[in-house]
């Protein structure tokens, strides 16, 4: 493996920037088969995992930044529901939930921005429910990689739909071989 | 696991003619740590995988099509060579991939739809060098799982750049976990 590469806030942000548009062009106006089939029992569609992302920009990535700014380790953050706004995603269309994860990707942002965060700022430390000690860069790595995972989630979703209709090509498409490591 | 979708043209044609605005969405412009930066020895950055999309455009997929309507199982498909193209990729910036890309596709799906073809073709066979015999749908939905594909190594490649500055969330990032199941 290549060596990683160190966070830098304004590579972090061009990525957490452009997923809307990403999105926005992979699932905008597809047919159903593309956005409302999942992968079986319990997973997700492509409605959902919006729907998920959505509840990443209301409950979870800036209020723990805001968290962790104010109270430092002596405030846990607030748990982060997963399984949040399924049911009101699957109360509106693709095209509202996509529109609605931009308005509020953009509102974080600009939020974000305003902080105007020093290299200092980024060794700040705060405290995970689960994995304790974080600091303020593992969070913002987090949220950039986090919608990484969810676009290759959504990739598999997509390709699973054809796993048979490919025959015998599935051996050469890794996608097809992915066996939900980056579920939900 | 859900019951996999029938081939449908109408369907896998706009996950096709997405994909050059998705990948415009995703990569147009980004820094180069998320572009230049592969997954360690013998493995592609994001540019390669362009590359190889765009070698699939000229070699692969509407070739094929080609040799199977006109000579049936009678000619087996020309080798697809992977690694076509990597070198020419390497001498040229990201944005002129993106733009040859999009360009070669949209050919090719023009191309295509100027077949008119029926759903009896979709039927029609082939022969793989080393998969044997596989039919027309297969090949045409091969083609979106394709892109799906790359997509799924695109996030996995950007996402390992990021793979120590997320910290302990790394347990909890499953594009992180992927092994590589889906390099080229």
């Amino acid at each position: 493996m290549a060596n990683p590469t160190e966070f830098n806030l304004p590579e972090a942000i061009v990525v957490l920037t452009r997923t809307p548009a990403t999105l926005k062009a992979l699932l905008s106006g597809l047919p159903g088969i593309w956005v409302q089939s999942n992968e079986g029992k319990d997973t997700w569609n492509s409605m959902d995992i919006v729907g998920h992302l959505i509840a990443g920009e209301c409950n979870d990535w800036m209020p723990r930044v805001r968290t962790l700014l104010q109270h430092g380790e002596t405030r846990t953050f607030d748990p982060f529901d997963r399984f949040a706004r399924l049911k009101e995603s699957q109360e509106k269309s693709l095209e509202q939930l996509l529109d609605e994860f931009a308005r509020l990707r953009k509102e974080n942002l600009a939020a974000l921005e305003a902080l105007n965060l020093q290299p200092e700022d980024l060794t700040r430390r705060g405290m995970h429910p689960s994995l304790g000690v974080v600091t303020l860069s593992e969070l913002l790595a987090t949220w950039a990689v986090h919608d990484l995972t969810h676009l290759h989630q959504l990739s598999r979703v997509m390709a699973h739909q054809y796993r048979d209709a490919v025959g015998p090509w599935s051996a050469y498409l890794g996608v097809l071989q992915c066996t939900g490591h980056s579920a939900p």
